[in-house]
């Protein structure tokens, strides 16, 4: 098997599983239990969290464990919605942010707020400026995500940051999914707010994630009950879920380190290759994340590509899988005025750290192949 | 270990987490995702999705994987009183509700619902004539658990399900969390629109539960995204947290079947065995779910004896982990009409269907010679 979706998600790294196998089995206890065995859990989730804590350079109350990115950036937004709409009804983010953040907007749409859903440029980048531009005195929150899931574009969330900071009465939230592990982020100082991360797209387990949360940040909870997770996230602690996020975490800034450079070379390697081939345009942008690489077959059907490529165990996508099931029109591309054969045909490749130069020479001629016989076909 | 704190959590079963592990690995794909790697995944939550329903006797689209008992009461509370309150801002509940709902509810009115906390009786009950009572025309929502956390109590659903028929405009939601496996619910033709169910107090994982959502049923979700699970709960599935789901509750299902008999004879035995102690109450009703009794050592601080029963690896519990942390007095003792004596005092054992004669007999003989010598101690 080639696996080429792993924005999609990732298989998770037989260390995490071990992890969580251990923790699950030992110490299950629930940390909120007042008895000894309990304490003892509670401990670990402490380190758990101060382990977070120190990788990504904030402090310990600061992480929030959550279950994945969807819940963290619906918290995010929702939460600021809720608590800060006395004081303004104004939220702004853009055009190209993933379903979770782009639809949980519209959702408070559907409550009385305004969103302004800011353009990109043909690089699929957001403007500081525009984003300047738009803030108003009623606006209580910016959320722009780090790297886009579809074709890999860099926002300039550090930029946008120093921007947020003066405006102490605005929270800037920050969609970190396709960035952690890829593209370093800044959190402590930063202007960011709140940072969402998921476990399932870094080798980790589906249904973890993590919420930072900035000390001052006061949110309303979608979860009330027991208080748990400084009374933002309440429900028993998912201790080998946390612990496995760890891991996960660790390892893949342990790879970040060692193979960013490698993971870029592989990048603009595939990218040269498919620009070669008739009828191929890339959509990604030059300078973008390394992992990703959307680009469009004109005049073929993406699902069928995608069809033909999986017979041979070539894993890739379309779109991103959050939205794959909808409509035909890559919303991300559209955003970036790209005509609409193409927006209508974008496929992405997303790889990992473990994905090799082999997978991606086979993938290449594979996918010459398959374009050629199914071009035959459609004439 | 003697584990008496079965409704905080219990540990997975090994079968569960094998089954988790056999899921992450080799079908770690995004079920999202078109190709077939994706698709064989989606099969097999299709599949998970059909077996609860089965199990369950309701339909497939009716139920709904959550991250736990948590969210589910959240999500039922908050997304019908989002969805609805066009048509009125009136919820019934009840005073010995897990904080989950009730402080979900309490949230609400934060937000200008108005909730109508019904009382209970000595024995912990809600009587389903002051529920009809509490009817109003702008009443949207009904929340009364089914067996409750702390004594065990069972509450009249089935019978409040009948009522609610009479009113179809009217939503009723269940907290069926420490019911399952435990004591019989049925959903299908009860009157019953949302039932939560939650994984790690039956033998499951934590971060897995279930709300089964009737198919009339519309909510305004706390996740918006990718759509998935009816579009009432977006984000990547978590199949491994499903399969693992389903096979906690067939395993509880059997094992209800087989040892409820049994495990409610244990019961009896410890209460008798624990009311012939000097000083201890019992609090909790005579007729009440097989697993779960609550008691008062009067003049002994509760967190001082579950201390000394720790010190022999005997882990008993105060009120619920959920709410162990907050202040002394217990809420549903106190809604009972127990006097503060026995509402700061009470202690819950809660045990499983592994908990066995041996352990329960070797518990009270210890928490007998507790009580004396602290006894001495205190004076």
């Amino acid at each position: 098997m080639i696996y080429l979706d792993n924005s999609a998600t990732t298989k998770p790294d037989p260390s995490v599983l071990q992890s969580y196998n251990q923790v699950s089995e030992r110490f299950f206890a629930n940390p909120s239990s007042i008895h000894q065995f309990g304490g003892e859990v509670e401990k670990l989730l402490i380190k758990a969290r101060s382990q977070v804590a120190e990788i990504l350079h904030v402090q310990n109350n600061e992480v929030i464990f959550t279950s994945g990115g969807t819940e963290g950036n619906n918290l995010a937004i929702k939460g600021i919605a809720m608590q800060h709409q006395q004081r303004g009804k104004h939220i702004i983010t853009s055009q190209i942010e993933h379903p979770s953040v782009y639809e949980a907007c519209q959702s408070l749409e559907e409550l009385g707020f305004e969103i302004t859903y800011l353009p990109v440029n043909k690089n699929g980048v957001v403007s500081v400026h525009e984003v300047s531009r738009a803030i108003r005195p009623d606006t209580i929150l910016i959320s722009v995500m780090h790297v886009n899931n579809e074709v890999g574009s860099i926002q300039p969330v550090q930029e946008i940051g120093e921007l947020a900071k003066k405006y102490p009465k605005l929270f800037f939230h920050v969609d970190h999914v396709q960035g952690l592990g890829k593209v370093p982020l800044q959190l402590a100082d930063s202007g960011i707010d709140l940072c969402t991360m998921s476990g399932h797209k870094i080798h980790g387990l589906k249904g973890t994630g993590i919420l930072y949360i900035a000390s001052r940040t006061r949110l309303f909870p979608l979860f009330h009950g027991g208080d748990q997770e400084r009374k933002v996230r309440s429900g028993t602690e998912n201790l080998a879920g946390a612990v496995a996020m760890v891991k996960a975490i660790r390892i893949t800034n342990e790879r970040q380190r060692k193979s960013a450079d490698n993971l870029a070379a592989l990048r603009e390697n595939v990218i040269h290759g498919l620009a070669k081939i008739d009828n191929v345009a890339i959509n990604s942008p030059e300078i973008a994340a390394p992992h990703i690489v959307n680009f469009s077959v004109l005049g073929l059907k993406p699902e069928v590509l995608i069809h033909a490529l999986g017979e041979k165990e070539i894993f890739i996508s379309t779109k991103s899988a959050c939205s794959s099931k909808q409509d035909d029109e890559s919303r991300v591309l559209a955003a970036m005025g790209l005509p609409r054969e193409r927006t209508v045909s974008g496929l992405r490749i997303s790889m990992s750290y473990e994905t090799t130069k082999e997978e991606l020479d086979k993938f290449m001629k594979e996918i010459e192949i398959a374009i050629k016989q199914l071009k035959k076909v459609v004439g």
